[in-house]
């Protein structure tokens, strides 16, 4: 992911080389032609479903969004696009029902993302670090096994690892989530019908500790495997489909946008999802989907606000297709929300005219990424035109020489890109874009909940967020049978 | 306000002695015996006024409360006391329509209190700093002086002065807050119904900068001038009452509390709004009151846990006086928000149990207080005895001299207790509270709003906070006449 600059050459030879690869996001991107059409300025009626029942369900998580991410990221899209956030949108328009959720875990007022996906896929907190197994180790089973039981199609599709605990938190049991291997097993025998995100290092046999070739036992199982976005975009959904586009997590979307090569290979969220819908909607039972966005965590807790506030974006574009879809459609259920705050960013001094915040209009790259391109040799002076090209922001010496000493070194004696200086950057930029953090990690904060279509309406405006699998069981009709959540 | 320690007597004395005089908050104090009584558990029909215009207003704002300060409250609320606070029961019982408020200001997304009272107060959008005067010197007319030439009663109710932005963006014109002499001048002219807080400095001859005698002046132009708590139970409003009951702001409600000379004479914010709604019902037109807990922003800006979340149920309590007051009533429409984020504070890593964040549970003194109380010769050891014995956790002692390092050194050479080091203490702290704070100001973060009673039923899932003006007066089904917001 990203690029490797050649340390002998100069910052000039970058910035002249690299706009050409690193487009415009808005520009030329997704995010001028896709997104919420329907929505935009106009009010849509609160109840245009037809039925009282969800035949469908589409489920968005951004993963790890506090408050103000959402806040932040609407703010960005209606002072750089013109219009609101699709999320913000359906409340301006009365469109969707609101809820605050309490987010804990059995173990702590924080929850992780496999505690808190498994409260609303098992329907009971479980510890964190869990996927479906209590504290005393019982076992819930999960939801999307439930829903498939009763013949609706199923899948997920995230911008992390597949296998990440947010949507193994609908398929699977597994007493830890960094069981990502075992998971990956879980799901040649779930054979749900999509499972689109990253992750390949848990299928390929180079990367597995058991050799095992998993892409090759998803073929000879009857899927349809599926390595770049070109092969997605022709997927047919004849068979159930397994899609696997980077080795781990996806790229950013600001570094996917303004890159070529990223850009023709790794789908976004939103195109994701509308290759997820096409597919399972041939379901005549309906169809219950998870997407996730789930950057948007990695982000938060590596302090990075361009990373943030653009995958954010990513997902709020993923909310307008299902948006559109579920108005449409008139059956289908559409809840967005997130599992838990991470970081508690907000916007703090932003300078005269909200100068230092609309540096993050012309950012080109997430932090992650323009780190990684610091070689052990960049000069004070390279790493502020470097900063400044890709960023808008004009670090003073000392911010540059703090940040080149903050890099640790790896045994070869160069720069170690597995632990960046992320926190160290982010208090730095924060002092240039405006954008401060309380931490580095998940917060107890109550989350926002939002809620579209049949069943909505029931909908609490403030619920414990276990209480999200039987209000989903029930929304879609299905029985809640033994596993009634405590 | 607060006790001053002799420096020359051991920790140990302090030890012995103040606990006598700091009672348990939660014990003897307020908290267990005013609350909201009719909430609780049980869910209220949500319809339950009478009338489809609102007779009376209750406007309650809790000053810069992040959405992490309302959620942390109720955190500490269930698990300490056993019941949720009153705010979001409100949303539990499906009583209350809420809204995300938009909270910017003519020039910046991150408004001051006097832009964002102003924003309410005169619906029109003002540069920070200004009260109802727009940035090329319009003069919006305050929403109290529009009811009052309806004929109803006003009245304003704060912990903060009196003449502080939020409670004057209501009543007058000013082009800069600071101007508070002033503002208590225009409070004399005004003649509101009911006006408590704090701010004798600004009524006080011997503080006031022209001698004026504000206190004698309203008595000479009718009003009842009350200074202590016991006055202020006495009231029986056959006169426009002024009370104020303390230099600058109102002591934190936790120092309240655990100093019975404070609780003895400074009322707590639900005291002050019960007897302010006692006064202003007796209008028949009826009454639009403003309810400030401005405290909340103080403790936010000094990144103070312990201040911040006793103020914040300080608050719920009004919310719940004013609640109470309304389902009785049936023809009060309540609002209940803040004006802007501040510091974005949560719960992060709270240790095995929760047992860091819960040490909260047990504080008995805000930071502000506690750090007034060392002294130059404070030693290491003394400061944690006295930070475990007043906040329930244990320093080590390379914080501790951290912390002591950090005072600044007045022109006498004693400690400057206009300077406290506050953001260092709250850094410290949130290792063992597990409190983090993301900066120790405002914030552009979208805020919570609720509203319960007659004309919620129109309240936008999203709005601006100048629209609130407008919904304010046609809630009351006063014409808007010139004065529409933009």
């Amino acid at each position: 992911m990203g690029f490797t600059l050649p340390s002998e050459k100069s910052i000039t030879y970058y910035l002249n080389i690299y706009p050409m690869k690193r487009r415009d996001f808005f520009k030329n991107g997704l995010l001028t032609t896709v997104g919420l059409s329907v929505l935009g300025s106009r009010p849509i009626l609160a109840n245009s479903h037809k039925s009282e029942k969800a035949k469908n369900i589409i489920f968005l998580v951004s993963d790890g969004m506090s408050s103000g991410t959402l806040n932040m990221t609407d703010i960005l899209m209606r002072q750089k696009l013109g219009r609101a956030s699709n999320w913000i949108s359906l409340y301006e328009s009365g469109t969707a029902k609101r809820a605050l959720m309490d987010t804990a875990s059995a173990n702590s007022y924080v929850t992780d993302s496999a505690a808190a996906g498994s409260a609303w896929g098992g329907g009971h907190r479980v510890n964190n670090g869990s996927l479906n197994i209590g504290p005393e180790g019982e076992v819930h089973k999960p939801i999307f096994q439930k829903f498939k039981d009763e013949g609706k199609a199923v899948g997920c599709i995230t911008s992390v690892q597949i296998t990440h605990a947010t949507p193994a938190s609908f398929c699977v049991n597994q007493s830890s989530r960094n069981a990502m291997p075992r998971i990956a097993e879980d799901y040649l025998k779930l054979k749900f019908d999509v499972m689109m995100g990253g992750g390949k290092e848990f299928f390929d046999p180079s990367k597995r500790t058991d050799g095992r070739d998993l892409f090759l036992e998803f073929e000879q199982n009857g899927f349809q495997v599926v390595k770049d976005k070109a092969e997605m975009l022709l997927v047919s959904g004849t068979k159930p489909v397994i899609a696997v586009f980077s080795e781990d997590g996806l790229p950013y979307a600001i570094d996917r946008e303004n890159n070529l090569e990223l850009k023709n290979t790794i789908p976004s969220l939103a195109e994701m999802t509308k290759k997820g819908i096409e597919i399972l909607n041939k379901s005549q039972n309906g169809f219950v989907m998870q997407v996730e966005g789930g950057k948007v965590d990695w982000a938060a807790h590596g302090n990075d606000a361009t990373a943030l506030l653009y995958d954010q974006v990513d997902f709020d574009e993923a909310v307008g297709v299902a948006i559109d879809f579920a108005l449409k459609d008139g059956n289908t259920l559409v809840i967005i929300t997130t599992d838990h705050g991470n970081s508690n960013p907000g916007i703090f001094n932003p300078g005269p005219k909200n100068i230092k915040f609309e540096s993050v209009f012309e950012s080109k790259a997430s932090n992650q990424w323009l780190l990684s391109q610091m070689k052990i040799d960049t000069t004070t002076s390279q790493a502020i035109d470097m900063i400044n090209h890709y960023q808008n922001v004009t670090l003073d010496n000392e911010e540059a020489n703090l940040l080149l000493k903050s890099f640790f070194l790896g045994e070869n004696g160069l720069y170690d890109y597995d632990k960046l200086p992320m926190e160290v950057y982010g208090k730095i930029l924060s002092r240039h874009n405006a954008v401060s953090w309380a931490h580095s990690n998940h917060s107890a904060d109550f989350v926002e909940l939002a809620a579209f279509g049949p069943g909505s309406e029931t909908l609490p405006g403030f619920l414990k967020n276990h209480e999200l699998h039987n209000f989903m069981l029930e929304a879609a009709g299905v029985n809640r049978n033994e596993f009634v959540a405590v």
